[in-house]
């Protein structure tokens, strides 16, 4: 047995994150790579001084009065006091001055105009006396001229452009910025410029829109370097190698091809590298990140980045971010980090450090993390993201409320103003999301999708804020209420509808299959997407079968599985599945038909000690605005008669 | 008796800093205030989106092979195992399929390649059945095309970039940015660019060179501004009130009148706001940065700024980047904090609220803070400062080693790295920061002067890793060794040698008073300039004047103390004084002459628990270098014969 020639490369022996990043840095020369260039100080915000910066001015470059007053020799002031006042002469041993003059000669101090008596043009009385340089600046004070402002490699703030100025100091050397070439790779790449941008936008289905170039070059420019971007290769290995040479002998101080850094068939990056120059190494035991080729060409460093975004972005902060920061003089950029407790159980691969994604919000004391998708396709997973936990390469994961250090991706005031949503999940949250970002400061809204039973798990965990819910009692038609009682016995909640929404079976445009409602789902030619477990729509579909009396085992699908409803909606549109239970909007939204099954309740849950907080009083302000409502409107399929609507639900009395 | 009619202003009612700023909030309507404009989703990096953005295109917007291998259909492989492999046929059960490639129609799920046996061309086995779903990204599985991709007033970073790109957003509606008037008003002001920049920069006194509106400028930017600096007024209360109305008028957001917000007879701000609109402050219960007046002009805020560039800075980010931020629609900036203790007790006045800049360091376990000079004027106090403590308005101030909470200047990381230098000072240590810096990475020497002496009890209290000290031990002529044996009996330390140096008295060029020595410091005609008690120039001094019999009360400012060399010889320089004694460099950097008295030897002490770190390492490697030699040499009046040189001091023996 033979197995087919697939003509893949072969990694070099993994290295661990570190000792790749050793190699790197072992083998390539930082300091003195860039040029100097003069730029006028003002101009030098965040750039990086070449060489240190002595003073030219003293400031003040004169003894200045400090204070309005009078401008006295102290020597002749000894004696003054209350009970024997002293008098001088304007003139000859006083001089009015106001603050930042300079001091007349033989003066050295200012009595403030406060304390000075005039008794008339000519005398003036005091009633206590001058130290020597009271209230005065004296010369050099801030700077003398020829000392130290700033060492080299310092970089500038806007605080230095003053210091600068009052030096005397209007242009400094500074290094260039670093130079990086992006060359982005592979066949199913369509570039954003060619695509117009017209309202009925559609690409074909195998094609992709080329970002990561752009999304390299941004975060290249954040660390102080430029970018430039080469057209696109569609994986023709010797146009990369063209594009290499260009740029390692074009002045380019890092070049990054994008794509192809695999070891499938057609990922050419490596042997490219190989023919220009060395790899150093290919395969780092990271994920995302782990198929990053390190390699130097002509004494340049060369990349092969990972085509999944989120690869293309660790690979970039864990090696290319570094090296630039390193041809600037500048330590590595470090994150603010903080401990959370893990809101779940998070099993790891052994022998990989996984850079995990997370949401973060502080829930009563505790500061939560949430995983998000781990996939390093999506891109959604690191823009959602505030913080990044490293589950370490000796380590299987991390346990339910373990605490782990997250660096953080945006600033902590912002995290500590979030509100944490789960549970079910609806689009107005979104809806609720814009309105309170609208709002402006520092309040946000996050939400993560674990269905209505999931969510009143989260609750009784204590790891989120509040949860949405539609969990129908098969007994008497209410909702939730019935649920709160059986799995939250020990905490008191109110809950708050958010709104009336029509449940009903998402088909494709025309209904093709003429579906008319559940009972149409047993006929045998119908394919069908389920919604998980704990999903209240989950437990909708499951009464509405026993209803009709339809065994599940006829359904086709029924055993597969999605987990919110644009999900569902996607899997109709795509054509995987002919049909699937969900909301209107999510029907609405992609532009499919929808047959109402039913109208049902989606409340929020929120315990009672969240409820009084600045955070979830601003929340229901927009709730019961006419603004929010009427925008929900426009999605359709959603009422807003009992949005705001507040139910109490106290705990079990123990007994 | 009358006072003179100084033509003063009279503050309003001084207001505490959140009175003021819940005036200033209250008074203007931000939300809605700042256009919209159109760009390309690339180019909004760092802008705020005006409009929520929700996708246009999915991701994937196809079911994409998420493996190299096989695409097949999951039921088909059913019942596979190792002991009864199933066959599946090239073209109509199984289809060779890449990473990222369209999965073919009728197949759900990738068998990775590794796990498939080619028989022949034809016919594949496998040995295990593959699950629905299987190694494939199903489309919308990042992105689901009309999804919210971010809410409005989202900052947009460069992984946003990456997500707009993708989800087929090639254009965004952001917030134009805020505009900002800045007004340099004052007199006394220069232009830095009328003055050239030749070698031979000079002011002539009285004059200052013109840097808060570009510091101002800068500091606008980096919160998401643009500015525009008009000419400087020169206290012309008619042309400030020109150039306010053109900038309410000509579509600017914010106004600053930089100088002559205070209360004497030449500051024009608060008339020019009351004659163009209305004062809403002036005077608030801070230092720096009391004098600003917070007005309003046809709707728009008008600021009177302090001229002093602390005052300008402080009053900057408490009113006018908030200001910023929230017509943004962003959180108001918030600087990471950490609690350090305090290097020395430090009183504040009762009724102030007192931004104190401090530099920080990490010596042994401890956080230390340092203060800086506390006077307004001071722009280096800020561009040296690590963090601000802020004193409330209720205490008296901060005790030795007490806990207080700083406001950072610069990252975690970098303080973290720091060593902490004090004692006395020598210009060689900026020699020192110099090379520190010149090696990148994150390594900084922050030094601070407070003599010899004062340096050992640093070290005694452990607030510093390491201090500067040229005592002579009059009775035998060794340096520093009795001093550390009487001053620090319980420490072990190391003495390393920096340089050998040459004291001296500093005299104007030409000596015009022709002083040979100290002993024409009693001549009657001669004014001096001393040093502080404690530091090792003033014993030097002492130790001479003993030798020579001379009294010290014989000699005219002996009782003025000054706090380093530098600061003696610009009293020399600006002829405040004749003479003091200090190091040749102070003298050769400000062009003085110098008439040497001895040569004496400056040490650095460290304590041994310090002496193996890393970073002291380092530092002691670029003492040992060649090049820091060389460049000491260049300084004149040095020697580095014995730079270097370690001797032992172990601590006394408890008996």
């Amino acid at each position: 047995m033979k197995k087919r020639n697939f003509n893949r490369n072969i990694y070099l022996n993994m290295k661990s994150l570190s000792e790749a990043r050793e190699i790197l840095f072992n083998r390539f020369n930082l300091s003195g790579l860039l040029k100097e260039e003069r730029i006028d100080s003002v101009d030098s915000v965040g750039r990086v001084l070449a060489q240190p910066v002595y003073a030219r001015a003293s400031s003040p470059n004169f003894h200045a009065a400090a204070m309005d007053g009078i401008a006295v020799k102290a020597d002749a002031t000894f004696g003054a006091r209350e009970t024997n006042p002293k008098k001088l002469i304007v003139g000859r041993d006083a001089y009015y001055i106001n603050t930042g003059h300079v001091m007349p000669e033989d003066t050295d101090s200012v009595i403030m105009i406060e304390n000075v008596n005039a008794l008339d043009e000519k005398i003036l009385e005091i009633e206590a006396p001058a130290y020597p340089w009271q209230n005065v600046r004296k010369m050099g004070e801030d700077i003398v001229a020829t000392e130290l402002l700033f060492p080299r490699n310092h970089l500038v703030t806007p605080y230095c452009v003053g210091a600068l100025l009052t030096g005397g100091i209007f242009e400094v050397s500074v290094k260039e910025k670093p130079r990086v070439l992006i060359i982005p790779t592979g066949k199913e790449l369509v570039d954003w410029q060619g695509t117009g941008d017209d309202k009925f936008f559609s690409l074909k289905p195998g094609l992709v829109i080329e970002s990561n170039s752009c999304l390299m070059g941004k975060l290249a420019e954040s660390c102080g370097a430029v970018y430039e971007r080469s057209d696109i290769i569609t994986d023709d290995s010797e146009k990369i190698k063209e594009a290499v040479k260009k740029g390692v002998d074009g002045g380019y101080h890092i070049i990054l091809i994008l794509g192809g850094s695999s070891a499938g068939s057609e990922d050419f990056a490596k042997q490219v590298i190989l023919d220009s120059g060395e790899a150093l190494v290919h395969g780092v035991t990271i994920m995302p990140g782990k198929p990053v080729i390190i390699g130097a060409v002509k004494d340049k460093p060369v990349f092969g980045i990972p085509g999944y975004p989120v690869s293309a972005i660790v690979v970039f902060e864990q090696f290319v971010s570094p090296l630039i920061a390193g041809m600037l003089g500048q330590p590595e950029k470090q994150k603010e980090k903080i401990v959370a407790l893990s809101s779940r159980k998070i099993p790891s691969k052994l022998g990989i450090e996984e850079f995990l994604r997370v949401k973060l919000g502080v829930v009563g004391k505790k500061m939560v993390a949430m995983p998000l998708p781990r996939g390093a396709g999506s891109i959604t997973s690191i823009t959602e993201a505030d913080g990044i936990i490293r589950i370490p390469e000796n380590s299987e994961g991390i346990n339910y409320n373990e605490p782990v250090e997250a660096e953080l991706l945006c600033p902590l005031s912002s995290i500590e103003n979030t509100i944490v949503v789960t549970g079910s999940h609806d689009n107005t949250l979104d809806v609720l999301a814009d309105h309170i970002k609208k709002k402006g400061g520092s309040l946000r809204l996050s939400s993560s999708h674990v269905g209505s039973l999931g969510g009143l798990m989260a609750i009784k965990k204590g790891v989120c804020h509040l949860a949405g819910s539609h969990l129908l009692d098969t007994e008497d038609g209410t909702y939730n209420i019935s649920y709160i009682k059986k799995y939250l016995p020990d905490i008191s909640v109110k809950l708050v509808n958010l709104v009336i929404r029509d449940q009903g079976l998402i088909v494709p445009r025309g209904n093709p299959r003429g579906i008319k409602g559940i009972e149409d789902l047993a006929r045998g030619d119908i394919s069908f997407i389920n919604r998980q477990a704990g999903s209240g729509t989950r437990i909708l579909l499951d009464f509405k079968l026993k209803n009709f009396g339809i065994d599940p085992d006829s359904i086709t699908g029924y055993e597969n599985e999605e987990f919110t409803h644009m999900s569902v909606a996607v899997a109709v549109l795509s054509g995987a599945v002919d049909t699937g239970l969900g909301i209107y909007a999510a029907a609405k939204a992609l532009n499919l038909d929808f047959v109402p099954v039913v109208t049902e309740q989606y409340d929020l849950v929120i315990p009672e000690k969240y409820f009084e907080s600045e955070n979830i009083k601003s929340l229901l302000e927009i709730i019961n605005s006419k603004k929010f409502k009427k925008k929900v409107l426009t999605l359709g399929g959603y009422g807003t008669e009992k949005t705001g609507d507040i139910i109490t639900i106290k705990k079990t009395e123990l007994l």
